[in-house]
Formats: C-alpha cells, sequence, structure tokens
C-alpha cells in the first residue's frame, strides 16, 4: 500500500462559497480539511494556496462551472499519482468532458452532484443523496464509504444520464422559478393545496444565484431542448382552452 | 319567521358529478338532500327533476360552467321567494354575472368556491376552505352556519378578486401541469426536494377534466393576461441564461 493511503487522507477545498463552506462544516470531524479559495477566509481552518490544494490525496472542487477549467488547469501540473479529484456543478457533462481533457491520467476522477444545498440541508446531511458518477480509477470506493458513514445516500449514474434528467427536474423547477418570480409577491390566501406546492418549490430555488441559474440552463446540453417542449406544450393547452 | 324556514331546508344539489357527489356524501348526514342530474343516479338519495329542485329552500349549482346559462333558465321561473342559489364553478366573475342577469330579484344569490376537490378531501371535508361571494340577500348566512359547523373555513371576497388570485393560483398550476405532462413521466431518482414539490403540485391536478381545464384557462377573465407575463418572465430567463 502506498505510503500516502497509511493515514486518512488529508482532503482540499478548493472553493468556500455556500457550498464548500457546507462540506466543510460537515467532513471537518471525519477527516483533517483545509481551505483554498482567494477570496473568502476559512477563519480556523488551514487556508492554503491552489498548488498545494492539489498536492492533497483528495481535491473536492466547490468552485462554480465558470471557473472550473482554470482552476484544473491550476491544479494539474501539482496533482499526485493516486489523487482523487472530485468536482461538484450542477451539471455532469461539461465537468467530466473537462476533467478528462485537463487532468493526468495518473489521478482518479469523480464527477459528482449533491442534490442539496445550504438551505435543504440546514439540519443535516443524513438521508441526503448525491449523483455519482466515477470517471476513472478506484478513488471513489474511499470517498463512498466516508460520505456513507455521514448518511449520504450515493445514488450512481453516467454524466449523459444525470443532465438528461436534470433537465427536467433542475432545468424546469428553475424556470418555472423565474417565470413566477416575475408576477411578484404569489397570492396565498386562496391558494389551493397544489398551488401551495407550486409555491413551496418555487420558494426553495429563488435565492439561489444567477451563476447557479446559468449553469443550470445554459451549460446543460439537454436543457434547451426540454425547456422548449415545456414551453410549447403549455403554450397549446393555453391556446386549445382559449 | 316564514313556514319555509320553520324547519331545516331542503337542499337541492344539481348535477351529480365527482363534486356533486363529494358534497353530498358530506350534507347528507345534517340536512334534507335531493339530487337533480339528467344523466347520473343518485341510487339512495331522492332525485327530482329540474323544477322540483328549484321549489327547494336551497339549490346548490354542481354543473360545469358550460352548463350553467341553461340550468339558471331552467330554474328561474320555479324559485320561491327568499330561496338561496349558490354555484360552486372554479371561476366567479361570469357564474355571479349569469345569476344576477338571470334569477328573480326575489332569492338570495351566493357565489362560492370549494377550494378543495374529491381528490384532497377525500379524508374529509375539516379544515378545508371554500372561496365566498354573498351576492345577494342574507340567505348566505345560514349556509355559512351549516359548513362552518361541518368544520370548513369560509374565506369571504368577491367575484372579481377571486378570480384575479385564481388566474395565478388555477392558472398557473394547471398551465404548469399541462407543460410537464407534454414531456411523459417525470423523473424520480435524481429528483431534488423542490422538484418532487412541483411534481406533486402537478400529480394533484393531471387527473382534473377537460372541462375544468377548459373553465380555468379560458373562463376566468384574467388568466389570459397573467399566462403571458408567466411565459414571458420564464422565457426571458431562458434567453438571458442562453
Amino acid at each position: 500500500m502506498p505510503r500516502h493511503l497509511a493515514s486518512p487522507p488529508r482532503i482540499a477545498i478548493i472553493g468556500f462559497g455556500a457550498f464548500g463552506q457546507l462540506i466543510a462544516r460537515h467532513l471537518r470531524d471525519h477527516v483533517p480539511l483545509c481551505i483554498c479559495d482567494p477570496q473568502v477566509r476559512a477563519n480556523d481552518l488551514p487556508q492554503v494556496p491552489l498548488a498545494a490544494a492539489a498536492r492533497c490525496q483528495v481535491v473536492v472542487l466547490a468552485v462554480p462551472l465558470s471557473q472550473l477549467e482554470g482552476v484544473l488547469r491550476g491544479i494539474a501540473p501539482h496533482l499526485r499519482p493516486g489523487a482523487l479529484v472530485a468536482d461538484t456543478c450542477s451539471v455532469k457533462v461539461r465537468p467530466a468532458e473537462l476533467m478528462r481533457q485537463i487532468l493526468p491520467a495518473h489521478c482518479d476522477l469523480l464527477a459528482c452532484h449533491p442534490l442539496f444545498g445550504p438551505q435543504s440541508a440546514a439540519t443535516g446531511l443524513a438521508g441526503h443523496r448525491v449523483a455519482w458518477c466515477p470517471l476513472r480509477g478506484r478513488g471513489h470506493l474511499r470517498a463512498a464509504a466516508l460520505l456513507r458513514r455521514m448518511g449520504l445516500r450515493l445514488l450512481p449514474t453516467t454524466p449523459e444520464h444525470h443532465d438528461r434528467e436534470m433537465a427536467v427536474v433542475q432545468g424546469l423547477t428553475h424556470l418555472i422559478a423565474r417565470g413566477l418570480a416575475g408576477l411578484g409577491p404569489l397570492p396565498d390566501r386562496l391558494a389551493t393545496a397544489s398551488f401551495r406546492h407550486l409555491a413551496r418549490a418555487v420558494g426553495m430555488v429563488q435565492a439561489d444565484s444567477p451563476e447557479l441559474l446559468r449553469t443550470i440552463l445554459a451549460e446543460n446540453p439537454y436543457a434547451e431542448p426540454v425547456r422548449k417542449q415545456f414551453l410549447a406544450a403549455a403554450d397549446l393547452a393555453a391556446r386549445q382552452a382559449g
């Protein structure tokens, strides 16, 4: 067994925005962590430059998709043989392509998408789910064991299947949320049970960043056709009724 | 006190579809009922022709909006002084207009919209709500007292305010449901918490009749502008993202 697997792997989290902070809060009791973010201070966790983060045994990328390529080019020369690199973007086809293209063959690759966020996981991670796409090597197995011990459910899938399903799941939830936001405050007094569910769905995503909205609507290769099909069917129903 | 108010009023339910049956099931233990429907048999409740139904002290109209005008013209000559006529359509401006135009001045008028249906009230009426628009007379007060004893919550409003709010509440829930139905079976495995709420909203209205869909989308005077605003905002978000 190579020496660097003998002790618990040190994990680097690159990107310390809302999601990076969420995973740091939950991982810190289980494994030694370090943080890399040029803008956000980590307070009581060790903060390291990009090259040092890239030398950790596990490198978790919690940056927006728009920054992913730059970060991958930054870490590529420093990655150690057998290191595991995992991204956490809301789409998977494009990050998987970038990781395969840019990162050296001697490190393991995992594309994953935690299906929760700071709001839905406010009370803990147990029972929450992660879409899980191992791309290369076996490094994902130890990561999976750790996350399962933390109560997470892993859903094995492929980047293509993930993005196809998410074109509906996230693409339409966010599209509908934007449509409803355009109407101002939602009515409440006469709301039906079904509309309350709709309003709850919208409420859960309306604080998401414009960056995330852009990733979901524009960086998922299946989102545009699904959106067009949805809008066409809604439009047809409206015209048939009228 | 006029003689016909001394005993509990006999209530006629005109229209014995899914909703007429739902209210009959709950009202029958509280007041004497009769049913009028040319097509559906009421089994163990007295079934009467339209003219006889119109001579009851309370006449509840549980027919689709497309049949309302015909039924109003049919009952108008037979209504007794002081009778209460109440419709239950999913829009209120148009039924209120028709009732005021067609029914004689000597009867009381109530426009109401039960904000529940056979599915959402499967386990009982308690806690469910009714949008309540008294149009003429005081007959609605006794009806309100009875429904409150049955555990219903009455929400006083006007036909205009009701339709304005419902253009969003029902108009968009049904529009979104039609849009999603156009995509085939919804993904489930990778569904987020927000998408599950969306799917639940859609599931609650997808069995509604084409007749009800038409009423909600085409017979609410505020539905079309709200729908256009929603679709335009969704479309703009999609184009900004792309």
